[in-house]
């Protein structure tokens, strides 16, 4: 193909075929040194792009005034007629294994592929929707906090606002379904907030990573305004499920269809065809909130200092003590079977509640609800203050305890809000 | 029936039909206030039997001098001809719902059940094998401690020893998987040992204690010479399934269906028919320990400091060093997906081992192996002296941590054993 001569500072535009039509991108050219062509989108957004696969025209020299009246694309955008009326979709990047490139040196895994590349690899993606993409972070999941969730909530809350028809995070699994339950707590949304990764790095032949990607802005573009993650439901190409962010855990180290609804159905099942990915058959599995159902909110405050704590046999209570002198706010405990710890922390824990400290009592079993009112144990860390956590994931109780904290310092606000579903957390239906 | 006057101290023969045939106990009248009949049999256990449903026979008045040449019971005996060729089979037992009655004063279940009111309650168990019964803890499962798991560790020991054909030890199922995995570091064994449990109280009309007890009898008798949980393995009364007791894990706070084995098939499967229960089919799963293959061995050592730590976005790295300070001799990480924390725990890992505590990392999905050679933060972790805790439980990582630091405090060798697969903990399949 004959391409013109071009360099950083010119701007350009760039035709792609792909298997849902032409894809176009225009915007300046920036310095590189990777072989991808970088492009700064008017929208301030780069991308990169394999400059062996597109057709190139050089709309201005850098330097040239800009022309009046030029549409700045801002996007990438479909070329076929009609494409304009494609959904507008966020995705934030914020790190993990979707945004990462195995250095073929070590051999190891590491966080440093961009949205734009992202966009790159699965051109698909541009067939299903009009799609823009920031880095928020680049990280591996692992070192999420939350004041990261705080800034994440945020940038999502400003692209719905600026109009985005959906959102994408692209997230690194480890800690995936911690960061959605905090979405779903800090975020009221009208559309949907759309949580994918991959468990196989896009290099290797088994990844993961372009039909996560491609369901989950499908899922984006639906009407589930829910924080969901999106993710394989098998181990073969066959199907995502779409999970509630409050209710989903990554189950498995390594396997591609590791995260699992615990407690609740997945939302829906979405089934791949890789043949015809503009018309995937959403099979919704359960109810859910509706696009445009209630208006865009932002509840962002998080409390920190909040901790998970796991019970095992012998486990020394002083731990608590320990938490409460570090200033810790809020204590989540992951018992035994309906919620237990052996006696010697009863007096423990009456004593931290005493000190105005919540203690939410959730099980190490994950599947099933907390009963506190079976066995004597439960009846006397009832007594001593303790917060039943129904049915949540510990993780979720965790996330939730520091978004309650946020909004809340009032005892039994926080035993009501605790107890109360708010983001599809608790899922009502006691086991019996 | 009319049945002859006795005392406390009299020697009496109780005579009871069974589906499984007659079954006959004789021993002293021991006092008691409740409306059960509490024999000492001449091993020294004592049994208790609803007075309303035998035939009752006075041996011996209370001072009468013993006839020469009477063959002591000892045990629980079926009277059919023959049934002294059943193998016998010692209940030790610990506690927990299996054990307990619910307090129609209160509601609340309390472990007060002992294994004599079990064996009066499920009739059949004298039909599988001769049964003698030992409580060797009353307490609820959250209670359970390393220093307990090596007296029972002891008595299983000694019954073994003294020709118990197989053991079974009655187990809350809270921390059974826990207690599972400490027996089959502490024991090598010619014999099953089987932990069971139970999770509904045998008052209520769903409890699983009596199907789950007869397969644990009838898993006694086979030639499964491993520590297994016997356990319902569906919702419905068809099956119990056999998990290795280094593998498995309670996966739900209520259901009967509770426990699964973890990154392994379980044992095998004993199809259960409450009509035929001299009969139940064993239908092995995978390879297995067999009977007699080893020789009876006690290594009952456990460092009980020894702590599991999850990991949670934001965690505080400073609660190695607490743990280092109040004398833990090693710590197992619960950390997240391959097996991480965030890059701020590095450095207080490589401390912690500096100073000689092994640091084990499991991963908080439960399913899969660790492999801490994929991503950075693994690498980092590896160099900083993390030992991978392959594809073991964390909750059975901790416990093997506890044992092996019980027998040697080389930290080469620990590393060497906590890697190498000393009870089946270790499947050895490594997942892709």
């Amino acid at each position: 193909m004959q391409q013109p001569e071009f360099a950083e500072g010119d701007r350009i535009r760039l035709r792609k075929e792909t298997e849902g039509g032409q894809v176009v991108y225009e915007g300046i050219v920036m310095p590189t040194t990777s072989r991808y062509i970088i492009l700064k989108l008017d929208s301030g957004y780069n991308i990169g792009i394999r400059p062996d696969r597109v057709a190139i025209e050089l709309i201005r020299r850098a330097g040239t005034p800009k022309a009046q009246g030029r549409g700045a694309t801002g996007r990438v955008e479909a070329g076929e007629p009609g494409r304009e009326q494609l959904p507008t979709i966020a995705i934030l990047s914020t790190g993990g294994t979707i945004a990462s490139r195995v250095d073929y040196r070590t051999g190891a895994v590491s966080p440093q592929f961009s949205t734009e590349d992202l966009l790159e690899a699965i051109p698909e993606l541009g067939a299903i929707a009009r799609i823009k993409g920031k880095v928020v972070y680049s990280i591996l999941s692992e070192n999420m906090r939350a004041e990261y969730w705080c800034k994440l909530a945020h940038e999502v809350y400003t692209e719905i606002k600026n109009g985005a028809a959906g959102i994408i995070v692209t997230h690194g699994t480890d800690t995936m379904g911690y960061t959605a339950a905090a979405l779903a707590f800090m975020l009221r949304t009208p559309v949907p907030i759309v949580l994918v990764g991959s468990q196989r790095s896009s290099d290797r032949p088994s990844s993961d990573a372009s039909m996560n990607a491609i369901c989950a802005a499908t899922v984006a573009c639906s009407d589930i305004a829910e924080v969901v993650v999106v993710m394989h439901g098998s181990t073969s190409d066959d199907f995502c499920l779409i999970h509630r962010g409050t209710k989903v855990r990554k189950m498995h180290t390594s396997a591609r269809d590791a995260f699992h609804s615990i407690n609740d159905s997945p939302i829906g099942k979405l089934h791949y065809a890789a043949s015809d990915v503009t018309n995937l058959k959403l099979e919704p599995l359960t109810s859910y909130a509706r696009r445009g159902e209630c208006d865009l909110e932002l509840h962002g405050e998080l409390e920190e200092k909040c901790a998970l704590i796991k019970f095992y046999p012998g486990a020394d209570p002083a731990i608590l003590a320990y938490h409460v002198e570090r200033g810790y706010r809020g204590i989540v405990l992951e018992g035994t079977g309906l919620g237990h710890v052996s006696a010697a922390w009863i007096p423990h824990v009456a004593e931290t509640v005493k000190r105005g400290i919540p203690v939410v009592m959730t099980s190490q079993c994950l599947y099933g609800a907390i009963c506190d009112r079976v066995y004597d144990t439960g009846r006397d860390l009832l007594q001593a203050g303790i917060i039943e956590g129904e049915d949540m994931l510990p993780e979720t109780a965790l996330v939730k305890l520091m978004w309650v904290l946020g909004q809340t310092r009032d005892m039994e606000q926080i035993r009501v809000l605790m107890r109360t579903n708010l983001a599809g957390e608790i899922s009502g239906r006691r086991v019996p």
